[in-house]
């Protein structure tokens, strides 16, 4: 899993910060979670190639997280792209989107598939051959959910020193996948443990933003290898986190901490700090692994 | 007049081009015209500040003419703004508009008003005491038009070092407004042909984006001081300019010349031109006084 960050900022553009977009591309698929104004410019400034994205997962509808994906969806259109596309996002999107596409008289060359989500549970969404995507219930002004993009158990890596020449393809599989092979009087002829090792452990990537302090995500997100967590605010600001349903960069810590993540990166900054050391400190004086999420930069997972 | 053009592209956002968007200074207030995704963020880079903008004009409902107008408008109301304004644009802008303010449960701190735009029609849809605009109906593949916005006539100038000390203040508006102050017997006190001179002619300026080829609207813009008229294509792909409801840049140059347009600025290219050379040429060949449009540059009117 590489995630790239394309926006950290919150509320409204400006000219230090774009608004929350990210990229996760896993075995060859692109996912974009959230698309706020700006984001087809972000694309096109990383050199991303839109081929591959085939869903799209949009938290909420506060502006700032999908003002920008109608113009990418009519981008997507003029270059002449067939390929399906999914959008998972909660209620009103489509009606907003279909209405758009209406009133400019666009037919598009691709099907537009959109898939509601329900903000208020935690169920898979999506899944695939490798990863399954589930929704993250977060406290917000509005119906709003984060998403957990979880890899599936991986295949056994084979020791190809010790393979034998003479075994088959679909003999590898079973290894592959922790069988053994028996001979005709049922005797181990391959040990899958002798042959193979096992793989990396899956990795797990758990999205939130926005959201206001609930500890009822920590069960959901517990052990993920990354976390992104909002944090709006600073600490001082905790009585307007509370009000607008946002989060401090010390509850984003907290909620890294009690969940066994990895690694914190926090993002969805107000505005109103242009300098992020103190936000970086509040957060690590909670959970040490944290770091400011930059925007244009990759994070493997 | 003042004319700042925040961008003169088409279609789809690019690194190099903003979609359509400019803003119109006229006697300390300010018009936007046009709105693509972006308009923002090139509203900030020009340091605009919007406290004087009170209308804004959309001519269609292609993205690159108003999807930057939702968050433009959020951000207006997260900037605690409080002024009215009003909107001009084809039916379906309010109900798009509406309609992403109900999902994102967005209560705005100020009044907008719509006013739905007849764009098959040549009316005045707006005016103020220095001001009219008036619709241009324009040949587009959706309802589509663009805007004349022509100064009032001036008051006369006094001529100070000729003017009465004892004449009142009431007395001066009647000579700048081309009236003779007579006295009691009726004959003329003050003669306003020699106390005041003429003000400087008023000034129009024409917006023609997006319009297929039709002299239909060059009595309507006829003698403007300025045109932007779209210049989608080169006339090699004339055909292409046809089928899509552009115009080539020869064309915008024939309509200029036409209607006796004293300067013509070109914009609305095509992502396939980098160099915007051979298209300028194109257009001066039939209208000597053309230009390219060139984003975040002000012109005077």
């Amino acid at each position: 899993l590489n995630l790239i960050v394309l926006g950290t900022g919150s509320a409204t553009p400006s000219l230090s910060r774009n608004p929350s977009a990210q990229i996760l591309s896993a075995n060859n698929d692109l996912f974009l979670i959230d698309c706020g104004e700006g984001t087809q410019i972000q694309i096109l400034k990383n050199k991303i190639k839109l081929s591959k994205l085939k869903n799209i997962f949009i938290s909420h509808l506060h502006g700032d997280h999908y003002f920008g994906l109608i113009g990418l969806i009519s981008s997507l259109n003029l270059a002449q792209r067939t390929e399906p596309l999914t959008i998972f996002g909660p209620k009103g999107l489509e009606q907003i989107i279909q209405l758009q596409l209406k009133y400019s008289q666009t037919w598009l060359h691709f099907k537009l598939d959109f898939q509601e989500v329900n903000t208020e549970k935690n169920i898979v969404i999506y899944e695939n051959e490798f990863i399954t995507v589930s929704s993250i219930p977060l406290t917000h002004r509005i119906p709003c959910c984060g998403f957990l993009f979880a890899e599936k158990p991986k295949l056994r890596n084979i020791i190809a020193e010790l393979m034998p020449k003479e075994i088959t393809n679909s003999e590898l599989v079973f290894l592959k996948k922790g069988q053994n092979i028996l001979d005709r009087e049922g005797e181990i002829k391959y040990n899958y443990l002798q042959l193979t090792k096992e793989a990396s452990a899956p990795k797990k990537y758990a999205y939130c933003s926005d959201t206001a302090y609930n500890e009822s995500i920590v069960e959901i997100i517990a052990n993920a290898d990354l976390l992104y967590h909002e944090a709006t605010f600073r600490e001082d600001l905790l009585e307007r986190a509370k009000t607008t349903f946002h989060s401090t960069s010390a509850q984003a810590a907290k909620i890294a901490k009690l969940a066994n993540i990895k690694k914190l990166l926090i993002g969805h900054f107000s505005s109103r700090y242009n300098d992020l050391d103190e936000i970086l400190i509040e957060a690590k004086e909670v959970f040490q692994n944290s770091e400011i999420a930059i925007e244009n930069q990759t994070y493997e997972i």
